[in-house]
């Protein structure tokens, strides 16, 4: 989950994809000159619609499964910019064979579809429903102990969440819009993800790119059955806990019991794919120094440090050391980042006012500023003629974002009466500032922080409302309230620029992106429930450990308790991760900056990507070494073809896989069991068991 | 083992790599003008030898592996003259780097390589170490029950098996001497094979071939590495019977009981790319007959065709229904082709003698004929130059045939006492026009039949001597001297047209035949003996169920006893397999003469090849067209590419998956076990061990 940002920020390299346009010497909007660019209502056509609502259902199975293995989550923008062109492509294609097509398929289309299911699988990730949510649950609080009061649990279920969404989604959206043309005209950011992705829709509606286009849809289309066909062919031998290739031994068993084994996970195999290297090499780092060193080490002192008699996954014992060092790892990377972040944002809008100040330019209109911005070529002069073209004016914005807040401050504690009307007041006041200061790192470094405000939302709120009133769900409500505002700033300013590289209407995409959060308000917690009611979500052994609901939590019981609930030297473990997060931060950006000669920086891992594993333990890292590896050797065989092809493969991997899971749910609702068990014993049991089965 | 003089027949195709040396307009031998050509002893290098020696080594365990799983051998040519130009072009280049060179490698050399390798795993084949030699063991007579009495029973130990193997294989090499000028310059008969590798090594030692050769071998290396890790990671899981992956029941457990699943085995698949497509889809419809059909309706007959207290594996259950309709199979292909053959060569013959009186030319001389050839290019006068150079007397030839007949006639009989002196002696008054035949016949079709002479030897030589005399062993002991002699005769004529081909001296080719023979003895038992001690060699449920060891000892049951000891309707179907097997291979060849549009021909199956699987299941079938369909795939993307290395990388997969058998069985004699048990439990019978381990 954490995982998000950064990995969007290194994923693609806009450059490559722009030369593949370029390369003809006339620049983008030359090319598409003589194509016409429809009005924003011809943009927000029925197909594209219906597209981007099958789109968002399967993007959001994806998401929910994702959140609740590993929480590791790679960027699928292209995957839905990919998968959006191919099924309009196929669909209009048709139509044209046999003369009904009344409209052509337009990029400001592709636009429209990818913003909706960004948006849509935006709420996937925001809602919370593996992180802040299920910390409510009775599950995550029986683990966690501390806190488990009946103030401190609410039982899930579908009505309130799904309304809390409703609630609390729709207020980001206004926030942005004042904003909007700020950040992308006047501050002329650069939303790495958001310009890749339309380099790759531009790509797509010129020919030559259409062509490559159709051989990377047909390359995702093979990986994803072939990635179907596995999953498919996996199940049948999970006939028990512990059968399957999900439990295979690949490095010996003393290996699987701490957690390293390749578990034939053909998602994380993509995702590996996807992610960049220094991702995978800080995962498997992490996942050695924690599984391999640390807890031998802190098990080897069980009845000093930590009870014996303490059960396996609760948080007095070894997993306490495992939970919090997480948490100290997490919240030191957080915290460096948004102090950077603040100081960056600051820094750079004073940079720009002093500027103005000096060229005597007009005063500072946070809404209207495009004046200033010279129009250096044609693609600008076009670009920014469109995006001004259909107007949302700031007054609608501005009483847009009144109303929802109103009602939101009204309907919240109603829904946890564990947050009065002032909390929440106070966190609408908060939220815009830090939704832009989100927004404005994003366009920057592409790395959104939603959830680390969404952290420090927690442990503020937890504090101040206090354990006795149920501090630890208004904590985690809060955060709710909080991240939605804080993610959707990032995720859709990212939208606006592709909007902009595409000549998408403004106006079009801001309903798009209404459309798109309402299908993910209702989808999100949908999908959620079905994986709930389905498998065991959140049990630290099973398939779906949602390792963020316990996370969450102890973040929530950190600020209602204070430090004196953990284990003996767990503090003094934590304060260490939580310094060396922050200085392998600092030393990072000072190596960025001082040695530019052998770029050491980039061998610095991730402290964020490094504490999944603490918990988690190395399978899933071992899974995305993998694709690491196969990535480097295809690219060492053949650069441009593992540029061109690898996110369409990843992205074929992890949709075919993770959409197995809902016949494998299916199946599993209705009492279909698999047939085989595939078990791993060792030679010593193995004998037993013979010698049991032939008795 | 009977499959593979079909699998050398079709698998190359000489034109293809001609073509490769011929498309600088000049033809071969004109390229190699300027190439000096040593003298003969200078042909038998002593890196040459030792390079012999390893490849030697390593093809007795390839070949003996194959022998004792299925049975089914491809043609290794291809490997052995790839990997001695590997390792003496790597040597030799060593050499030239440090200045050390004094005689470059030549093509004679790497002839002499092969020739000498092929010499040895040959006789890997016809000492029937697998076959006729385990089938006198007490562990293969007990499986046959009927003959199972001390005077039908030898226990196997080396000393007898290497004296018996020098005394009888020695004779074959004597008996073709004089046919090979008669064979080679007179009849010009093909031997694809052989043209086939001397194509090979030619293209290696010009200048483009080299590099080819060195991408061919470096492909090689690779699959070698990947398929010995397989093997070696495959192993950790084999903890005890019925682990690891050649248990896995990819198509489901009642699929798995019917012998249907994918074992893994890397040197199958890779054995599956290297035989035409044939081959494997009439093992695959053999096995879906058998398996999939016959055996289920038999067992449905349990208490009345046979008794329904018989162990599994006793004749006179179901297992009798196996293996003599295997042999009623293999028995009616064999007659056709030896008759078809010998109906062949007389017609042939007659038509020669026909042509050569009608131009009233010199009457036939067996022995000096090469004055009636025509000369007609360059390139045959330079190679018949090269081949009458170094003579070896007929005469000398004669007098070693006889010296080696006599002593192998005093000494066999003390070896096999139910032999007596005379029967040897008819034995070797019959070999040599088998030999012929067979040398003729494989000189037209590449169709090697020894081991059908050798079947036909074990039912005659059985009846003659009869039961109560020890006829089982005696008929299989006469199936040794017969086969050696017939196999070496057309073993060793594809290797001298491959002598002929690449101008190496006749004399270089016999000694090296001598030095591989001789070696050949010597390994082959000692290799088998490894696998012997090494595990339980001939269990029809373990790893190494040695197929032809029953079924050759069947055989001979069939000859002392008759018909009479099968069980219930046995004969009836065994004739109805008998004559279906000649019908099949008459209504081939009549669509091969009559029906040229579609060639339909191509698409009636191989009743040898349908047999095999019928006693041992269809899984290797499953392997091998798992390789095909690899093959076919690859050949549908890329052509060119599939030719030119489909048979390295099918090469390395055999040879990395075989030579880990050598640690494997080291491992396994000094009581290293592997630590894990990959175990496929039903569901129901999972709950039961986890309620075992559990309670």
């Amino acid at each position: 989950m954490e995982g998000r940002g950064q990995e969007e920020e290194r994923q693609r390299d806009p450059k490559k994809e722009g030369e593949m346009v370029d390369d003809g010497k006339l620049t983008m909007e030359h090319v598409f000159k003589s194509t016409a660019v429809p009005p924003w209502r011809k943009q927000i056509t029925v197909r594209a619609m219906v597209t981007s609502f099958v789109l968002s259902l399967v993007f959001n199975f994806i998401v929910c499964k994702l959140n609740l293995t590993t929480g590791v989550i790679p960027s699928l923008n292209v995957a839905a910019g990919l998968l959006g062109f191919a099924i309009l492509k196929l669909w209009t294609s048709m139509l044209e064979k046999f003369g009904f097509l009344k409209q052509p398929f337009t990029r400001q289309e592709n636009t429209v579809i990818q913003t909706c299911v960004v948006a849509s699988s935006g709420i996937a990730f925001s809602s919370g429903t593996a992180s802040y949510i299920l910390g409510m649950s009775a599950k995550v609080a029986v683990q966690a102990e501390e806190g488990n009061t009946p103030n401190n649990v609410k039982t899930l279920s579908l009505g309130w969440m799904i309304g809390f969404l409703f609630v609390v989604s729709f207020v980001g959206l206004f926030s942005i819009v004042p904003l909007r043309k700020m950040m992308i005209l006047k501050y002329k950011l650069t939303y790495p993800s958001g310009t890749a992705t339309a380099y790759l829709i531009n790509s797509f509606h010129t020919p030559k790119g259409a062509k490559l286009a159709k051989k990377q849809v047909a390359m995702l289309f093979k990986s994803f059955c072939g990635s179907f066909l596995w999953a498919f062919f996996q199940w049948f031998f999970t006939a028990g806990d512990g059968c399957g290739f999900s439990s295979f031994p690949t490095f010996g068993l003393k290996a699987f019991a701490q957690r390293f084994y390749f578990d034939f996970s053909s998602t994380y195999v993509g995702v590996g794919m996807i992610c960049p290297y220094m991702v995978n090499v800080s995962l498997l780092i992490g996942s050695i120094l924690s599984w391999g060193i640390m807890w031998p080490l802190i098990e080897a002192k069980k009845g000093d440090w930590y009870r014996a008699s303490l059960s396996a996954s609760s948080l007095h014992g070894i997993q306490g050391y495992r939970v919090f060092l997480a948490i100290a790892m997490m919240l030191g990377d957080g915290l460096f980042h948004v102090v950077y972040m603040l100081l960056q944002t600051f820094r750079s809008l004073f940079a720009h006012n002093w500027k103005k100040r000096e060229s005597s330019s007009v005063i500072l209109d946070m809404a209207d500023q495009s004046s200033d911005t010279q129009i250096v070529n044609y693609d600008e002069q076009r670009r920014t003629e469109f995006f001004l073209k259909d107007q949302i004016p700031n007054k609608v914005a501005f009483i847009g974002y009144m109303i929802l807040a109103a009602i939101s401050i009204v309907t919240v504690p109603f829904i946890f009466h564990q947050l009065k009307w002032y909390h929440i007041l106070v966190a609408y006041l908060i939220a815009p500032v830090l939704a832009f200061c989100n927004a404005y790192g994003c366009g920057l470094t592409d790395w959104s922080l939603a959830s680390n405000y969404g952290k420090i939302a927690i442990i503020t709120f937890s504090a101040w409302v206090g354990l006795g009133h149920g501090g630890v769900i208004a904590g985690l409500a809060s955060c709710g309230v909080m991240m939605s505002i804080v993610s959707t700033a990032s995720d859709l300013m990212q939208d606006f620029k592709t909007g902009y590289l595409t000549l998408a209407s403004p106006r079009s995409m801001f309903f798009s992106q209404v459309y798109g959060t309402a299908m993910g308000c209702l989808m999100s917690p949908l999908v959620f429930w079905f994986f709930y009611k389905a498998y065991s979500v959140g049990d630290p052994d099973g398939s779906y450990p949602a390792p963020y609901g316990l996370m969450y939590r102890g973040i929530a019981i950190l600020g209602v308790e204070g430090t004196s609930s953990l284990p003996k030297n767990c503090l003094k473990l934590a304060v260490v991760f939580f310094v060396a997060a922050i200085v392998m931060n600092i030393v990072q950006e000072l190596l960025r900056r001082c040695e530019t000669k052998y770029k050491v920086y980039r061998f610095i891992p991730s402290p964020m990507c490094m504490a999944i594993p603490f918990y988690l333990g190395g399978y899933f890292a071992i899974d995305m070494c993998i694709g690491s590896c196969i990535l480097f050797i295809w690219e060492r065989m053949n650069k441009q073809k593992a540029n061109d092809f690898s996110p369409a493969v990843a992205s074929g991997l992890i949709c075919g896989d993770s959409l197995w899971g809902v016949p494998a749910a299916i199946l599993s609702l209705v009492g279909v069991n698999p047939p085989i068990c595939m078990k791993f014993l060792s030679a010593a049991v193995n004998g037993k068991v013979d010698g049991f089965l032939g008795g």
